[in-house]
């Protein structure tokens, strides 16, 4: 009993962020398939699927949004159902990788977060990951399997170049660590100069105040801040500010997470930058939207990614061989 | 170079339910290890011990109550720590396991969430668990590795014994397929008669309104209601109902777990039990409390069983050869 | 170089129940792959295919019946030898799931068998289970992989519904922890009434007499006992003799799964049960059979099973959304 | 809360070869844990331990003897109750490793049974494995631990060298690939030459005749016929004859595992060898002793390497960095 | 969206004998796949693909010949690389594996090798091995996943029976261990007899004296030493010389793996061997080609088993059954 | 049958720099356990322990340099002899974690060799990493189990504070990726001034000449050129050259391990550089010794870490909370 093998692509999403998962489904032509998700009386969550799932290739898209704890839980729910119910492939989707952040012990005896989540996904039987601006590249080896990881650098980039591209340009790190980062915009900027915020104990003033110095030149030019995520904002905030004190001709803040937490849109808002610009790998609320506020579909990247997987194309080749 | 090997018990307590684990390491003798334990403002969790805990045998104790995915995700988390710092042993306590009511896919393409459960802590650097009245003795199974599955019974039937013994009794069972419970609070309970509510649809009636049907004798006898968990106390509090209206003298409501979500706690004061008896395995907040709640602490059986598990004694002993 | 997939139903059947097996391969069309199986003079055993099994779609029978210590063993050699010969997926057909009631620890200090053995079919390769009618659903979670578990109930019913649905009908079940079961069957018959065997200490016998009590209401009744096996027949014949003593106007049995170990076919002869239903998930050998057995045909089920996993369709949709 | 860390032997035993794991126990100066260990009455084989084992460095002992299949079983089953009763170390103890001779593919789509046994026994707990003899030293290497491998070589040539050692000796092996253990004898023998029985076709009789071959002086000598193992014994009495036909003084045959699966004893006893020497790593039944059999003890050597491995010392040391 | 699903062959070389790779490329009708293949100043290795291996079926070909260790380690890499880079299947082919004859301890404290080299290509990824005349068939089992294990036997023995099959052969092992081989190597060669090496001390002389005994008859004959591997040479030339001062008629030797490592082409150069005859799994410098040798390609045997692989065909059939 | 556990301390070294180890094992007050490690002609390696080390707690120090797979198959070798002879706990010391460099994929299909390498020392059967200064902290997360990772920075600067620290002083990075590291050497020198090295392309010349622009003020300051390690030196003493003609007052170079491969002695000798510091993690051929090269040794580090890992002290207090 012989049959040709046919593979199926089906898109499934949890309830952090529909609207990024529909637009995504809707690129690819398919819709997602219906599922019963919803949070018993206290707390536990509970997924089923409403059509038959058996020998599918599964694209599971969830954001880890606040709250964050239940969103990856219901991921990785959704993932054990998908198993459980014989789906050929498990891909899991998340366009912001949740403690991504703790991805190291900073100091001795706190967890590696970061690769307990990886364990957990491949526990639960994910076979392969996509995510997109990594807080770390070295994330990808928490993985026991395939990842692809995908970079909004070209999508910001591009729409940087095309509003500010005619204008003296500064690529700004808020943090000496991420200045690689930095690199990576300034070589897309035609070679925008480089320069890093160093925070320093200000030796002249008692109590240990600590001082943001801007180390490289920036005055005279329009400064992009760059970051992968923006948190509570505090830290690009002063960086933007001690971009101006430095004599920036303004300030532009880009970063492909917007986390946004209490208070970030105030700071945003207040601040002296003159447009944050973000993707929508995480949902940012009605109530928290605000004019200085530029968001970019990463829809497109995660529907072209999704597909090449699916037909055993090369998601490489869509970032010229990195990634 | 040799040195004789040394034990050395160490207790750690999630945030959820702390005056539990307080008073568990109090009769041990033994503090809870002090902790950096918080969340950052996206909702990612954050803990790091403030001692050394190399070479312990860790006993971690969290309640799975509200928001019990973000109670999980701190167990979690604990645990991963204390494998990356070196902790010999690890032993989870988790009084109430959560997610142990989805412990078989009750319709197709639905997780099996209380083997993930298992398999996330087992991955995480879990050796062991111990924990209490689990909704299936089958998910001992679910985790591979010692078990060690408490009873509460013992501590419930006396004090229903002492209290009430001198009256005709009845056990009572709200679900068919909880009789099994209510058998062994027979047994301890001087051979009480058993029955059990039956849900059956009223053929009488249009529409299919569903009837609970008491199955077995009841009449002139106090109904001890028994169940290992009272969630939203629906079936519970209608089970009290069909028993007084079979002609019970009065009902008694004993569980383990009181999870109380609402309206639990509505539905319970405005009930006919004339009382509702329960353990302290999850945290009933002050405003849950009310007149006819009689909470009995769990800490003493903790504390013996975690004395027993470390210094090579005998859990089984502690129920005469079960469990 | 290039090739379109295809995919090739293999069906493989153990030595234990090749009746069944053959019937299975019948009703899918396909033949039994021819091998050598055989036992060495010291009890050890061997299995060799005679065909290429490289790339195919394997589903393997073996009925755990007695001497089930070789029948298991048999089974996991049948699936070590398709993985070393290269089987692209292998499906493990159980119809009896052997050592299930060892489902938990009912004491200290014993094996949870059933998790042992589906540990070792995932060590020696199982990528998949089917199984029939598992002494408790939670066996489901024990494997770590798909599980798909069907049902022998509306095979069962609808023979029962047939004969006996014009005559006035009780379900009973004959331990308390079965329940569940019979109130499934109860669904199926029309809402037929519940009752159950209750063991009691008689207190005003000495010496610990054991009495079976009917909790519920039997009297001119049919009743229909139910239960997933019939093992030596103790529990259920009693279980009949009760119901009789109750008032009852019959006794059927009717169960899945037809152990039937020494000496449950006297004793189910020479019992008040009018007929014995049962499956042919285990084979009856011709000196067990009697007049009052019936046995019915549970391989159309497993065929279709089979043809919906190989073909990636549903099996959920066989049993309208559960399984 | 600190203690100074004890270990603790223990010492199981199967039901098999009880005769053997109580010498064992005896020469330890500990006893045999009790236990309830039965069959119910379709086969399924029950083990509880009647004392607690947490914390214990347990040694689990079971003869992989006939019906074999059962006591593997067994033996698989005594080691997850353990695991799940808080064993602290796990060694198994097979003084007959189970289906050593399936230990490749000798044709293709056959399992690789040796490799499969091991990893069921890692699978259901085992930390370390102590065995005699295997039929290949590469099975070691199945086993995914540490395995001490002892040799009842001295045992059984300081008792040939007593006997016979002033009489002229060649040592014979019955089978082309089993020179090398031949050698071995050899060696502890002074030297005596080498010989082995080739099996080859007989050209000048039709029919594919086979005819034994002794290639090798023997003439005039006291043959030792060597082998790991006697089980029908038809290959080594066959050599035997081969050894008397071209000369040979006498013949004696030695074995470590005396399987003596049917009709070895008849062979054996109607053989042309005038002693047949073994160990009891197997038992051997009352009704299957006949003169001509000597049976050394391996208890000595299975104690001593027990307490070596409890104490930390050397098993190498036992046969000179050997092992 | 569906898809037909189609499979897609890529063969991908190592470094350590390219010419024996474009050889099986280039007979299965592709090229090799083109990478980046080096080493870093400080030694550390470095691969990537130029193309996409999505979705591919892989073949990883690689020599482990000198220097071994860089060998294994480029071969692990390769591996690690298509895992991440999704190729849907993996199949490492050694054509000579490396550390086999370490499959066992020889003596206490030493690793097995071997098995350790199976599980290494496991954890990076390997799903199948391919490979030739392993130094133990036990190895196979050393390998948690399907071995498709090639002979080279047809191709020497043809090639000797062409050129020698008219003149009075006898087959012998250098080897008392390895007469296995030599039994086979009889069988094809029509039964010629068989005779071994034994190393013996000699009693006459002082000093532990080691002499080369012929086992077996070999006068006038020519004799064929077989081995799986010539390594240094030293004891396959000492083995010719016995042979030829029994009176043998001549000698010629042939093994599957020319290792040759110094001084085996001195070695064998001035040995009284005819020819050497060996296959290319390992590649010969140009620097150690000399008249004598003989090499026989193994290319259309590897690349005849990748073609069954991957068609789906039998492996088996290749070799009557056997493999 | 009860004994005292005792814990046993030994040192094991491969063959890579066994200077370091001595001193290490001298340090502690032990010697290295005696072995046999040495290649086989062919390059393969085999190890063998002299001594008996069942149950020790074992550490086992490999330095990673060239020829580096040839060592880390060694030390994996070393880790599976140790496994197989009943270590009690294997404690892997790599000074210089090789393939570190490699720890992300720069680009599409490129291996993750440093998880790699984790996960080969995981399956060898090492239970925790001890090792310096990771190339990036991220790595920790690759191996599943404690790592202690240790630091040399506290050494280092000690050094430079003592020898320069009463001159104005600047650190720099030699890459835009490392600043974090730089930032670390500031915190310990005083809150000196930091900047980075960026690589630009010049617009002004044509085919894209790389300049090296320092980004942040070092005229008239000494500049401490800091890095994790020196491979072949050629970015490093450009960036020497760069800090001059930017006006520094001189530039030291430090780092922690000492790769120097081919041609970094030469560029070192005639940068420059006043003073080259370094540690011992790798070995220093006596011919690339030079005057301008400082060596630190890191065996007392090494030797407390082991001291506080085999009594459970604590690593982390090592490093007033870090690692």
């Amino acid at each position: 009993m012989k049959r040709t093998t046919e593979k199926n692509l089906m898109v499934f999403s949890g309830r952090a962020h529909p609207a990024l998962a529909e637009e995504v489904a809707s690129l690819l032509g398919s819709g997602l398939v219906p599922q019963d998700a919803r949070a018993f009386a206290n707390g536990e969550l509970y997924v089923r699927y409403e059509e038959s799932v058996r020998g599918c290739d599964a694209f599971v898209i969830q954001s880890h949004t606040a709250p964050i704890n239940e969103w990856i839980m219901e991921h990785l729910l959704m993932v054990d159902a998908l198993k459980r119910a014989s789906a050929k492939r498990i891909t899991v989707v998340m366009p912001f990788y949740g403690y991504a952040r703790q991805d190291k012990k900073h100091r001795g005896r706190e967890p590696i977060s970061a690769r307990l989540v990886a364990d957990m996904f491949k526990t639960a039987g994910a076979d392969r990951l996509i995510t997109v601006d990594l807080h770390a590249d070295q994330i990808q080896g928490f993985f026991d399997g395939p990842v692809d990881h995908l970079m909004a650098l070209p999508i910001l980039t591009d729409y940087v170049n095309e509003k500010y591209g005619d204008q003296p340009l500064a690529v700004v790190s808020p943090d000496a660590g991420r200045i690689k980062v930095a690199e990576r915009w300034s070589a897309r900027l035609g070679g925008a100069p480089l320069a890093f915020i160093h925070k320093t104990r200000r030796i002249d003033v008692a109590n240990e105040v600590v001082a943001n110095r801007v180390v490289g030149q920036v005055e005279g030019r329009i400064c992009i801040l760059t970051d992968d995520m923006i948190d509570t904002g505090g830290t690009i905030v002063k960086a933007a500010e001690a971009c101006m004190a430095d004599g920036a001709a303004g300030v532009i803040i880009a970063a492909t997470h917007p986390i946004l937490s209490d208070p970030a849109v105030d700071r945003l808002k207040n601040s002296s930058a003159v447009e944050i610009i973000v993707t929508n790998t995480l949902p940012v609320p009605e109530e928290h939207q605000f004019d200085k506020l530029t968001t970019l579909s990463i829809a497109p990247l995660l529907s072209r990614a999704i597909r090449e997987v699916f037909e055993d194309g090369s998601v490489t080749s869509m970032f010229d061989g990195h990634a």
